[in-house]
């Protein structure tokens, strides 16, 4: 945690003390070894950073004065669309590409997707945010991105994909590819990452339709948790 | 596993006939789910890959004819120098940056470097060639990286780490540098990442005495194993 992410409910004055429990209190004395008096790097939720100080401390509750003056990292534009992973690798990813700065991710099916897993309590609402705010605090933002699930790929890539395509360079990693991204810096991007056995030839036709270029890193095939921080690297 | 690596002692009749046991005949049978006459993709540790034929299948054993004909994917000419990181992560971590085709792992210590990290399990010389294996068997390649475990850093850093430095471009990762990683593709690099607290500012100062460029990926501190693939993305 290099960030103490305070949410909405943390304000006990608003705009200027929080009060944490659970995991940020522990986090913060075990980890941080932070005591009364300390200060800690601190963000609200969509808003700027900024400093905490510990001004209360028992064993419930930890308390701080707030001081918020910086903005956050910018993010990366980029729209992220990922064939869903199974749940444990889809937590690690989350803080992982939230980490990068990725503020649109959207979660699809694909035929390789195997169905348990739009079953799994790792895409309930609350778990998805809780590890956004572990991807967040990693990376010292504060800026929440917005996960959404479509569980059915034609509808999503007929009827919503091609706005999110406009105004983008779009992507399609695919190992099989010659391209290699290089679209100017800065410039919105959008990649649909598949799964690791790979898109269906239909699904690459439906993607491609929607005006997405194959790209690739090289013949090997990556895990989704290594593929993912490369792929996102070259458009840094 | 999109190949089956074949190690020394799985011969049977040398360079025709391997005989497997335990976690590959079951991930054939219960991932593949492959049967008798099935061909699967296969590589011989350090050597070429090909095609292996299920002829044999019972409860303990599966039993395959190999042929071998082609070269495994060319590797990444570049040493990785790394900060021992925690062992769970070391775990995936290997396998990652073996998928990514590193066959040079330097694993480092550094202050920030927790020492019961070296006790670690995940550290015999067993469980690195477990993760490597499964790295290789990602990225269907078949050339086993040499793993070096260096618990003193400073006679790593003098000592040998200039005579790994002649000849290639080095980099050591450091968040708040400004340069950006830009070697020539196919150039031999070396690259040095840190614990994910940084390295000391006298660590930074040796390893830039031996010749380690600072190079960033922007200022997001990231986790090692988010950072590592968004790292050896920009020298692929």
């Amino acid at each position: 945690m290099n960030l103490v992410l305070l949410l909405e409910g943390d304000w006990v004055e608003e705009g200027r003390r929080v009060r944490l429990e659970g995991r940020r209190r522990r986090h913060v004395l075990e980890i941080h070894r932070a005591g009364l008096g300390d200060e800690l790097r601190v963000g609200r939720i969509d808003g700027a950073t900024g400093r905490g100080r510990i001004v209360r401390l028992d064993e419930e509750a930890l308390e701080m004065e707030i001081s918020l003056e910086a903005d956050p990292p910018p993010p990366l534009a980029l729209t992220l669309v990922l064939a869903l992973p199974r749940p444990p690798v889809l937590r690690r990813t989350l803080i992982s590409v939230t980490s990068m700065g990725v503020k649109r991710i959207v979660l699809l099916n694909a035929r390789a997707v195997e169905k348990s897993f739009w079953q799994s309590r790792a895409l309930d609402e609350n778990a998805i945010f809780e590890q956004c705010v572990l991807g967040l605090e990693q990376a010292r933002d504060t800026r929440m991105p917005e996960v959404l699930l479509r569980n059915r790929f034609r509808p999503f890539v007929e009827d919503e994909l091609p706005a999110m395509v406009a105004g983008a360079k779009a992507f399609v990693a695919e190992p099989s590819a010659k391209t290699d991204p290089a679209p100017g810096p800065g410039e919105p991007v959008l990649l649909a990452v598949g799964p690791e056995s790979g898109w269906s030839d239909h699904e690459l036709l439906g993607l491609e339709n929607a005006g997405l270029d194959r790209i690739s890193l090289g013949a090997r095939p990556l895990r989704v948790e290594t593929a993912l921080p490369a792929l996102l690297a070259r458009f840094l």
